[in-house]
């Protein structure tokens, strides 16, 4: 095996513990987190974003934003997410996870219900849960959440207080791009029920293909019971805090109106100002076109090397964006027993369970964090980790 | 009067309405809001703080930070606390506004109680009522909230759950700060009845005075039972959004396990970097004794106008740091009819209501938002338009 060292931490150049949430445990290729790689981090460009922030906007980038967040960044994504959609319909936040904590303290109770995707982003999960809502799981299949049983559940759920969440476009942890004909099907099941949507879509700008994207489901609903949660964590960088909810303007309305907005202004307002200016000047598309050709050679490198070295007990689709890699073991394989045999490889990765039930083991592996080159090595690994007879290319 | 022109915006340089929360009405000087003035900002320190967070940290900046702050800043903020505080006693958040929803939100339940000043931050009033919390004000004198009154409140909330929200340090409105002996016996009752204290000192680094400071009320309890609010919104600038609550560190570990921050890391990341930065290097304090200055400033000229002006039915003390001057009419004079001949003399004041409920009407003049100039001729117009017989000197 061997190839490229892993070196003492995954990501040890200025990557410090107690500065980063997570480092990579010693010498090992770490698939497990939905970050992107340190190399990904546009340090130069967001250090041009702050000082041009503060040349055109000054001290008033300094002050309390306005409670929604500032018009110039709330213009320019309205123009980005199209008719209907205007400022009004947009709010700023603190990432996709801050908007899903208000949407739960500020609309919500405790006591309410959430369905969620029976596999779904357990960390997303954990947010609702933290805030004392009830979730229960809706079954999926290849294109996302059964209507069927969408329709089931809201019934089962009578008159209480109810919303769903859904994340339909490179999900988090399936990879599924729920398709317009189904995205339509649950928004009338939904609005039958009169139940929320809320679409966490922090991957919908990483599409890696060349084929279009469906309409965001906001934006098929006429901004009409559904609340779209973006980010700059997936496209720009995690630190800056920065993402947005779109809504109908009087759901934006009364969110803005908890008094944390009042006292505190717009959350993060200088971040906000900062990428207003990536936006204004082209950067942020041009970096979004570069992001996704790198994450594009990191798909396919993992892919491709995982079909040349993996047997047909394991099966997976070519993600069409975002970070993650589904792979389904079929072959009567144990989940843990996988992790082990990787881990002792020297691969993370990261089980299925821990995204909900899943029919037959699944893993999940990230191509965000890892340089091509680290990929198509933990790839080997895992090929010959989990194959019984060694089908990978050698190394050395 | 004329004097100083107010022009056709109070602060119009780069001060832009729909980037900022508020901007002053034309042709007015406005001593309404608690917010430093925009040359107050320090905009180029802060564009030197970003590049240098970036520098030193690098990608690690730009990445998801540890739930509860990045433990640079948690490092230097507890030795700047003290012992018995640690880097555990510390947990980052975007801002005091921030801290308290999350206290509302994470270790309290709708229908909990608060007790808070019965003159007090109108607007963290609102985001504890906003989070559902039942608000009960306690009795003020002129050393803060009485022991006697708030061991009576907790005595009658008898076992449910309840904590004391209070601004002991340069409070808001009326500049108050509240002596040892006082904070003492205010953290004995509480702690008899097993009560949180939570201690909003957003002021604390802005003594204007010579004398010492009293220690916080989390120091003397030892950081037990009393949960800190420490922000860089008055010392530094708001739109960074950047604070950091300070408690016995079972208090930190409960409020930081909130899947909010497994999802989204540290609130702020970047811009606590940038921060860090500052405090390593000394800037922070260079800068604090810049801003010190400049409010000491602001403060005596308000004060030296006001007192050579108004007449002795209104009585004030010079504040000892903070951001307000608190006037009592205690001439029978009616609240609204002051604010309303100070609108009509072109200069904009709080009253003392819409902070709680006072014997006689009060009113909160800001002197952090206005320049020195523009805050003499602001005191003389409103001596001239709140006394019968004009004492106050010709500005031509």
């Amino acid at each position: 095996m061997a190839g490229e060292l892993a070196g003492p931490l995954s990501h040890h150049r200025r990557w410090y513990p107690d500065v980063v949430q997570q480092v990579a445990p010693p010498k090992t290729f770490d698939l497990g987190p939905g970050y992107l790689e340190p190399a990904l981090l546009p340090v130069d460009l967001l250090r041009q974003a702050y000082a041009d922030a503060l040349a055109e906007f000054g001290s008033a980038a300094l002050s309390y934003g306005p409670n929604a967040g500032a018009l110039p960044l709330r213009t320019l994504l309205a123009d980005r997410l199209g008719p209907p959609c205007t400022p009004d319909h947009i709010m700023v936040t603190s990432g996709t996870s801050h908007a899903l904590h208000l949407i739960a303290a500020v609309l919500f109770r405790r006591g309410d219900l959430v369905l969620v995707e029976q596999v779904g982003y357990d960390l997303g999960h954990a947010i609702l849960s933290d805030s004392g809502l009830r979730l229960r799981a809706v079954p999926m299949d290849a294109s996302g959440m059964v209507p069927e049983a969408l329709d089931r559940e809201l019934g089962a759920a009578g008159g209480s207080r109810t919303f769903v969440y859904l994340n339909p476009t490179f999900h988090n942890p399936t990879g599924i791009l729920v398709p317009s004909a189904r995205r339509r099907e649950l928004i009338e099941v939904a609005s039958r029920h009169e139940a929320m949507i809320v679409e966490d879509d922090a991957y919908a700008e990483l599409a890696l293909g060349r084929s279009g994207m469906p309409d965001s489901m906001a934006g098929l609903s006429g901004y009409r019971g559904v609340i779209r949660l973006g980010s700059f964590s997936k496209s720009l960088a995690p630190g800056l805090r920065l993402g947005w909810l779109a809504a109908d303007p009087g759901t934006v309305a009364r969110i803005q109106a908890h008094g944390v907005f009042d006292s505190g202004g717009s959350p993060n307002h200088l971040a906000s100002l900062a990428v207003t200016t990536l936006l204004m000047n082209g950067s942020y598309d041009w970096h979004l076109n570069w992001l996704r050709s790198c994450l594009r050679a990191r798909r396919d490198v993992l892919v491709d090397t995982l079909r040349a070295g993996l047997g047909e007990e394991f099966t997976f689709d070519r993600p069409g964006g975002g970070f993650f890699l589904w792979l389904n073991a079929e072959g009567g394989q144990d989940e843990q027993a996988l992790l082990t045999s990787a881990r002792d490889a020297g691969v993370i990765v990261n089980p299925g369970s821990r995204f909900g039930r899943t029919a037959s083991p699944g893993i999940r592996l990230a191509f965000s964090f890892n340089s091509p080159r680290r990929l198509a090595a933990a790839a080997h690994r895992l090929a010959a980790a989990w194959n019984p007879t060694d089908r990978t290319h050698s190394c050395t």
